[in-house]
């Protein structure tokens, strides 16, 4: 886990601000829940490596000794979600759109773009069977990753069910899919020869492992116009799929999604079209989702439909770094101004001065301590703070105040209270 | 813990925008630290019940079932941010501002206003022991409050070195002078008896307590013009105190600060002013803070001066809350328009009449089901939806879309390309 130093908040500031502003464009409303939720409402969630990876909290007070856990850090935001629902039912519409915007934890192997805790930028929606809901919302990620500043991603896509349907008419037994689509969940990782052998040391027969593999190459050669030979529910599935990437082609995701028939995703909850999102130069994905029609109804005992996508903030903000993606106008200095005095006794007026500059709408900061007017100065430039206000004597007695501009090496007096004007104006000429 | 549906985290980004925007007005800059610290960090700087409300976090994998804790969840943002300058020494200059808007974690008692999980909105100024910073801290509070439309806070101040000359003075030995703070900054709930017994029920003998409170009783008569007997460690302390309010009069804290000499802050890491924001209907406080120039040093091995406040988000809220101080303005829907279609077919042009109106500025939600038309305007009359836009099959014919005013019970024909124009107008002219 990593501390933020103020540049890196204001990246991440900047990210999240496009993705609340672009998701909030598309309807969605902001939802936030506790970091901590109870063991039970994650556990069992999130498939085989999941619950593994969860961060338990010790029960409090006599029972600490005990060393028994009651709490969990949150895993991801969308269990949490299921539970809100289940939760605030009565409180909440029908049709739900949300947005969530929070850390999540997990005890995993810290790797480049992956962190014990990230940032997940989600947007689900709750309560339609719709393919708007999928084509919406790939189209309000893929937005807000083109208003980034990204061009070269791409959204895969597949169903839970066309890979179940494939799987058995492959002649992998039902008892061993989900086993079977961990393997296959590794196929960018360890290659087709890879999840064959794997598949295998999980019990699927050597036969039905190759055929597997052998439908991915021809369902990935063919695309979206593949034929399609299992049971009704794989071709409903791949309709489903047909659906949504052409209704998307109306959205901003547009031309950016692709069928990957061996796309798996690891969360166990997905019941429907899954979909995950790539740039070239990043190995993992920058933000994954799909359906999950049945998760709501674990909490509630009643189904609700529902499909989301999450952004994954700290891999989107390790690729802008690299790629140089922001904007030279962040701000990097902690104040436009800073107020330096000559003597500690005129110190209310620089107070007074800032009060003033900060009126004008002004970041100021003052210097607190009666240091040489020279290691002031010295401070502020280190600090890439462009203007200095210094107040002595004369300007006390005057009512006026001097400004440096320190890149320039130049120096006016003003008026105190036509200075925070000049100061504005001088910064937007300088940007 | 609790949920925060949309409107509460509307209202929670309203309060946190004002307050980092006065923040960043004094020249802090953000910080952002991880949630869980190492336990060892946490334990023994929070004084006698702190150690005892901290949520630990239970060792992973091969070690969970030992049952023993290595992390911790936050209790404030002052410890982890002495560890940040600490462990970041070299990247930060030697004055440092800092704010910090994040969750902090006790397993305390729920109350009014009280939570297990809650968010802290911290001020810290590293690197100086002038009173300024105390001023110009109790200035960017004053003013965050006073956007937030408060006028009837006050500040109460007292020193921590003042208080110990007068425990001294008073005869209260010095092993004892913790324990009896722990005592005296009950004052406000068990009251000066109360405070009198508990302090000898702790060890301090009945003359000695007895003296304490009638102290407290003179110097809070006399204020900040009292006469001061005790050593000369309490009679500087006091002079600070009189520094820091002189300064802050040239500050939005003007006329805001009281002395209040039994005012201890039960965090045991303060070593000079201390601070506490009260309005006269909340029983607890809206924030507090004060120096603490010895914290660093337990991680630095080098002390570095400090001085921080903490504003208390759930506090304001639930006071913003119950007198109604939100502004009418903040959004209660989650969209400015619903895009309705009479026919599924249809739906393709739905979403690009949504991408259009999204194109102009707008909150667009497309109704994702084929339902009957009726059923889709109620929905988004039920979720404050202003505007409907309709598409028939003769608006796709010609290019237009019926936009329906709900409140107004009218509605309009427009080509696609000027709806959105004209639906942010009529938005503005309803707001």
């Amino acid at each position: 886990m990593r501390d933020f130093l103020p540049e890196d908040v204001r990246h991440r500031e900047y990210v999240i601000g496009i993705i609340t502003r672009v998701y909030e464009r598309y309807g969605f409303e902001p939802l936030e829940t506790p970091a901590a939720e109870n063991l039970e409402t994650l556990m069992g969630k999130y498939g085989e490596e999941g619950n593994q990876l969860i961060f338990k909290i010790l029960k409090r007070g006599e029972h600490e000794a005990s060393g028994q856990a009651d709490l969990a850090l949150r895993y991801d935001l969308t269990v949490p979600l299921a539970r809100v629902i289940a939760h605030h039912q009565a409180k909440l519409p029908r049709l739900f759109k949300r947005y969530q915007i929070q850390p999540v934890w997990r005890a995993d192997r810290p790797a480049r773009g992956r962190f014990r805790e990230f940032y997940q930028c989600d947007v689900d929606a709750l309560g339609s069977t719709s393919p708007v809901i999928e084509a919406e919302i790939c189209g309000a990620v893929s937005e807000a990753l083109t208003e980034l500043g990204f061009a070269d991603f791409t959204i895969r896509m597949n169903h839970r069910q066309l890979l179940t349907s494939m799987l058995a008419w492959c002649g992998v037994p039902e008892p061993l899919h989900s086993t079977a689509l961990v393997a296959v969940d590794k196929l960018d990782k360890i290659g087709p020869e890879g999840v064959e052998g794997e598949m295998q040391a999980r019990g699927v027969d050597a036969q039905a492992a190759h055929a597997v593999l052998q439908e991915f190459a021809r369902l990935r050669e063919a695309g979206f116009d593949a034929a399609i030979p299992f049971d009704a529910t794989g071709q409903e599935a791949f309709k489903n799929l047909g659906a949504i990437a052409s209704l998307a082609q109306n959205t901003p995701a547009a031309n950016r999604i692709r069928f990957d028939p061996s796309l798996a995703r690891g969360l166990s909850y997905y019941t429907g079209a899954i979909m995950e999102i790539n740039v070239p130069d990043l190995a993992g994905s920058l933000g994954g989702g799909g359906r999950y029609d049945n998760l709501v109804g674990m909490f509630l005992g009643q189904s609700i439909p529902a499909c989301g996508f999450s952004l994954g903030l700290e891999r989107i903000l390790v690729v802008m770094g690299e790629r140089n993606m922001f904007p030279p106008s962040l701000a990097t200095t902690p104040a436009d101004v800073m107020v330096a005095v000559f003597d500690a006794k005129d110190t209310p007026h620089a107070l007074r001065v800032a009060q003033m500059l900060r009126a004008s709408g002004l970041r100021v900061m003052v210097y607190p301590d009666p240091d040489k007017i020279g290691k002031q100065i010295k401070y502020a430039d280190t600090q890439g703070i462009p203007f200095v206000a210094i107040l002595g004597g004369d300007e006390i007695a005057n009512g006026t105040v001097t400004v440096k501009h320190l890149a320039a090496q130049t120096q006016t007096i003003y008026d105190q209270a036509a200075a925070g004007a000049a100061i504005l104006e001088g910064l937007t000429h300088r940007g």
